[in-house]
This record gives C-alpha cells, structure tokens and sequence, in this order.
C-alpha cells in the first residue's frame, strides 16, 4: 500500500497568500465596482529593463536558427552568466566569490526551500520570527519537526524579531546547527549592520553551525556602510550559503532566474565528525534534480550587468524606493510607527494595537487596499501588517490618500 | 556542529554522463584534430519550430510594456497552457484529464526527482532495469536505500528488462509500493503494448501501489494503437502520476518546460490507512518550493499547440525518427541486432560480447563516435550500447558510415 509523506499533515492548513486572496476574491465579489489597489504580496509591477527585452529578443533569435541554437546548457548556469554575477556583485564589493561557486537556479523560493535536503534530517533549525514560511515549511515537510501549537513547530527555535532587537535577533544562547536570516527582511524591512552581521559569523564559526542567508532584496540597500552580501564579513566564507534573486533586482518575478553562493570552503562535518563538502553536495543535488534555467533567460540576466542594465534596473529599484518613502511618510504623518522602506521595499506598519487580521479587513473594506497581516509570518508579526511598495506610483499616492482619511 | 544528509555518501562516485564527457575531452586532448560526432546524450540539436519563435517574441514584447507586463504567475502554470495540455494531449486521446490536474514545472527530470518527496519515507521502490538514473537517485539521496553492491542498492526492488521480455519487464510479485515505468523508454527506446500497461493498471489497483509514469517520449510514437498515455488505460486515474515534457516534443532542453499530471481521482493512503490526496499534496509542494515556468517559456509551449505548431513538431520529430530508422538498418546490416529506433529517438544495440564500456571506447577512438555504455543504466543493460538519433542528417549518415567500417 502506497503510503505518503507522514509531515505534510503537519503543515498549517493554508499559505498565508492564498488566504490573502480568497479575503480579496469574496470582497471584491461583494462589491464588485471597488477599485482595489494591491500592495500585499511582493509582485514587481514594471515591466522588465530595455536591456533585458534587447537580450531576450537576441537569445531567441539564436535559438531559432540551427548554428546558434542551445540544447542542454550546465546545470549550473552558462559560464557568461557566472563570471558576470561573480565580478559584478561579489568582487566588486570586495567579496571573494568565485564564478564556480555559483549556482543558477529559477527561483530563490526555489534554492532557499530546496537546500535543507543536503542537511541531516536531526539538524537543529534556526529562523527567525516574523519569517518567509518557506523557510519554516520545507523543514516541517522534511520531517525536522513535531506538530505545529500555537503557531509554532516543535523542534524549530525560533528567533523573536521585536522592536527592542529592530528585528534583528541575535544569536541564539541555545545549540543550533543551522540559521536562516534574511536582510533586507521580508516582511519587515530591517537591515542588518557589518557588526551584527559579523556577530552572526562569530557565533557560526565557534559554534560550527551553517548560516543560510537570503539577500533576495540587497539591490534595495542604499545606506553606505550596509553590506550586500554576507561575504563581505571575513569568515563568512567557511559558514554561510547565500541566495540571491533578480525577481526584485530586475523585475523577473514572471521571468525566473536566481542564485546560490556555496562557498568551496565551507566546513561542514559527516556525523563521525569527518568533514563532508557542501560545494560538492550541492553540485550533485543541483545536477540530478535539476536541468538549468532557460537559455533565453540566463542572457536577460547577463544583460543587468551591462551598463545599460545597471543603470535601468538601479533606476528600476528607485522607483520603488521612491514609493516606500512615501508609504512611510505618508503613515508617520498619521502616528504610524514604520520600520523598513529605507533599504527595503517593504514597510513594517505597527497596527496601534489592533490585531493584524482586523487591520488587513479594515483596510481592504474601508481603503480597498490589500497588505499583509503581520501575524502570517510568525507570532512576533502581530499587531503588525507588512505594506509592499510594488506598484505605480500613481497608485501608491491613491492609496496612501485613501489610507490617511481612514486611520 | 552542522552535519550532512548521510543518504547522499552511499551515491555511485560519479554520474554517467559525466564519466562520458571526461572520456571524450581526454580522447580529444589527445586527438586535437578528432572529428568527434555525439550521439550519446539525448540533447536535441534542430531549432525551435517557427511557432515557438514567433510566440517567444511577442510574450517579450509583452514583458517589456507595462499594460502587458506579468509578475509572478500561477506556480501550476497559466490556464492557457495547461487547457491546451489537456485538450490536444489527453482529451483528444480519449484520456480523461482536466487541466487543474495538470502542473507546469521547467523539467521532467525535476518533477521526476522531486515527487519522491510526497511518498512514506519508507515506502518500497521498484525501478527497471536497465533505468534512467534520477529515479534511483533521487530515492538514494531520500534515505529509501541501503549501500550499493555490485551497481544496485539494497532495499530497491529491480525489474530486469531483457530480450526475453523485450526489455518491458511485468509486474513483480514481491511486495512494491511505487514503480517508475518509463515508455516509450530511456535508454532502450522499448514501447509498451495496451495489454501490458493494462496488465500493470491492473496490477497497481490489486496491490493499492502507485505507478510513475514517464512520458517523456510519447511524441515518437508512431504505430498506431501504441498508447501515448497511460491514462488511455481504464482505472490510470486512480493508480498512476505521468511525467510529460517538450524537451524531445518540440526541442526545449534549453528552453526548459514539461509537465505533471496528477489526476484528483488518485487513491493513496496516509499511515493509518485512512485516505490520502496526493493531488493536494503535490499542489502544497509544488506552491511552496517552485514559483512557476517563466511566462515567456509558457507562451511558447502553447504554441506547441496551433496548428502551425502542431505540423512544425511533427516535421521535427519525423527527422530524428528519419535518422533512427537509418541507424537500425545499417546496424542490421552489420549484423548488430536493435531494440527501439521505431518510436523512439534511442537505438538499444547489442554489442556482441563486448563489454559495454570497451564497445563504447572502440567506437570513440576508432570512429570518433560518442555513444552511451548500457551498463551506466544498470546491471541489465550490460553488453549494450545506447545510440541516440538526435543529430543533423549528414551527421548521422557519416557516423554510420564510419561505424560501418569499424564493425
């Protein structure tokens, strides 16, 4: 008898998205005539950079004639691509990245849900709260934790993000093997500074615990001083994992292609304390469970890092700071307190009180706005939504002017 | 202290097609001049059809215009690929899908390797012999395996496919939970009859075990009543997933788009005996890990679909077929007896006594021709070869010229 995976039960019922749209989708039927303005899920809204358009166009002109068409390309990602994302991202800030430590993929939700397979199924995981579930969700489907109670999974520690931390939790006191972090946070917004990222590092190295930390939204750092990548605190190179993303970079959410930095010289350990190669792991996992990104795609995203691309997709990126700015203001003007918007596209709104699901209703009824409450991304997300600054800028000044006459 | 997945320590040292690439970069060091023609890995060397071109540019366009610009999409594909799907590939075939039970993903080598995971860890595997590799490994680095001995792993259940069964190997008798059939099959290009997939329907219902069936070639099926999915088998829907791709369909190995169906009628079982949903499930993994195929890549697999699409993979599909047929006559012709080669872009070719790896090597260095030892496809598949039909005509025509002269 066909049997199925034990820990899937284990899941909380629904994804916090899918939520978010059946709320959306029974109001909207109600009233249909309202004019809803999105700023809930984190969806880029401009279309992709000339540079990009140019480079697709010619990729699948050469696609389509029989000298320069492309079959099968590395599992890893075309050298083109690597080298371009080695030089411009890491050693250009003075990280020592190398191009065959990178893996390309079709998704950072893709990599950071799929890296968990090269741990031991006993591995302590660390994450933070409020947190990406795919993070939290992975490990209950591998079998790395107990049943979920209150919102949270047995086995998992958990790492409270509040505003005396600025949600950026310290180390944890208790034994883990492997942490996950994310800055700039989704949802909140938060960076992290050199000195805390190079505590995070230190705890790692003495603790010989593994760092996988997400910079999905590093190109929205814009504060001198901040890093980038976690490569550019010294040791990071022996105990992180980076994965990085041009969904928001560039605006390839409906495009794909993404990331992973595995340092070779990681240090990792079999369970007799041997030490094992992760670099190694990753290629073999990356190779037998996946063929590589399309041909078409990997050349629009060698395309940001011409000087066209740098500079279209910087002023990509402005823009969408530029609407943060005015979310913040526009909800400081109003007694909000915020944090994030500054090097992040998203705001991390105090509800004054109320619970996040009563201000996402009150909000979608009496604004016609969608967010997202804070609360489905973790207990220390209540009694806070997440605002996403992806949208036109018409549209984010509609919506403030809408917020601001009912708060 | 951080510790690895122990599972993936018992995997071969090296994957076949890598073993193969290290001997012919060695042979071609040493034989700078070597004109070396491959037809080893199934990698596809036509163009995209017109169709796809031409619906590749206009989905860029889109990508580039704010009006038409798409984010993220639906992770299980768009409604207008996935109806297609279901109409000309199942409906059309008197095969009852609909397209919620179909699921777009970027490769039939992804999907095949990743639904390993919705199974009971310890659920009992049987794979053919000889068998395409990510089936066996995917299941070894998921901890379903003991060590390997002579070339199989303990606690997988073997299906020796053989000249005596024409390599379409019947149910087993002993116990078995999942079995992966792959037809028309990789590496042996051997087609299943209706009453043999009838046989393991049947075989599957009686023994409440779940078939994973890869698809993956249907479209060089030729002779009629040769069935082209396995849900063209009465009681397919409550028993077997089936893996489908454009990879060989329309020439999308570097294009990277299949799919999976998982029919809604499906019955597998949780722990306790109580009914399970694998539909549901695949969709909580395929959302969580997996943000859907590039929207460009989507528009020009439903071009597939057109009628101009439709004759253009036809044409394409008729050429490797063209150069199949040209490569089993003249193998007859030396005497060399083939499986395969009919409805199928794989020549299964006895090698005559040799070992597969010394048959492999003499047409390397005497005939400057890449093939694929059968032996890296397991312990059946000794004492074959693997010759793969995609390459230009004049190609193929002067490597069986000059293997006509070695042989």
């Amino acid at each position: 008898m066909v049997t199925v995976n034990p820990h899937y039960a284990k899941l909380q019922a629904s994804y916090l998205f899918s939520d978010i749209a059946r709320r959306v989708r029974e109001y909207q039927a109600a009233n249909p005539g309202a004019d809803i303005i999105r700023l809930g899920i984190g969806d880029v809204t401009e279309p992709l950079p000339p540079a990009c358009i140019a480079a697709l166009h010619a990729a699948v002109d050469e696609m389509g004639a029989e000298a320069t068409f492309r079959g099968y390309g590395p599992e890893q990602g075309y050298d083109f691509l690597r080298e371009a994302i080695a030089e411009h991202d890491f050693r250009a800030r003075g990280a020592d990245v190398s191009a065959d430590e990178i893996f390309v993929s079709d998704g950072a939700k893709c990599d950071t849900g799929n890296f968990q397979e090269l741990l031991a199924p006993d591995a302590r995981i660390a994450v933070p709260d409020p947190v990406y579930p795919v993070y939290v969700d992975t490990n209950v489907m591998a079998g790395r934790t107990g049943a979920a109670d209150g919102g949270r999974y047995a086995g998992l520690v958990y790492l409270d993000g509040d505003e005396s931390n600025g949600f950026v939790p310290p180390p944890p006191a208790e034994p883990v093997d492997v942490a996950y972090l994310c800055f700039p946070n989704n949802p909140t917004g938060a960076t992290a500074t050199r000195e805390q990222l190079q505590a995070w590092v230190d705890w790692a190295r003495e603790n010989r615990a593994l760092l996988l930390f997400d910079a999905a939204y590093e190109a929205f750092i814009r504060t001198p001083g901040i890093p980038h990548s976690i490569y550019e605190i010294p040791g990071a190179r022996e105990c992180a994992v980076e994965f990085r993303s041009f969904s928001k970079t560039a605006g390839f959410t409906g495009t794909r292609c993404a990331f992973t930095v595995v340092p070779r010289s990681l240090r990792v350990w079999n369970a007799d304390g041997s030490p094992a190669n992760l670099h190694a792991l990753w290629t073999r996992r990356h190779t037998t469970k996946f063929n590589g990104v399309s041909y078409v795609v990997q050349r629009a995203a060698a395309a940001v890092y011409t000087p066209e691309g740098q500079a279209q997709t910087k002023a990509l990126v402005d823009g969408y700071l530029g609407n943060a700015a005015i979310i913040r203001e526009r909800l400081a003007a109003r007694g909000y307190a915020c944090i994030g918007g500054d090097n992040s596209p998203y705001i991390w709104v105090r509800t004054g009180g109320m619970d996040s699901w009563a201000f996402f209703d009150k909000l979608l009824h009496e604004a016609q706005i969608v967010t997202t409450p804070g609360s489905g991304f973790g207990r220390c997300g209540e009694g806070y939504i997440r605002i996403s600054a992806f949208n036109r800028r018409d549209r984010v000044i509609e919506a403030m002017d809408r917020l601001s006459s009912v708060l």
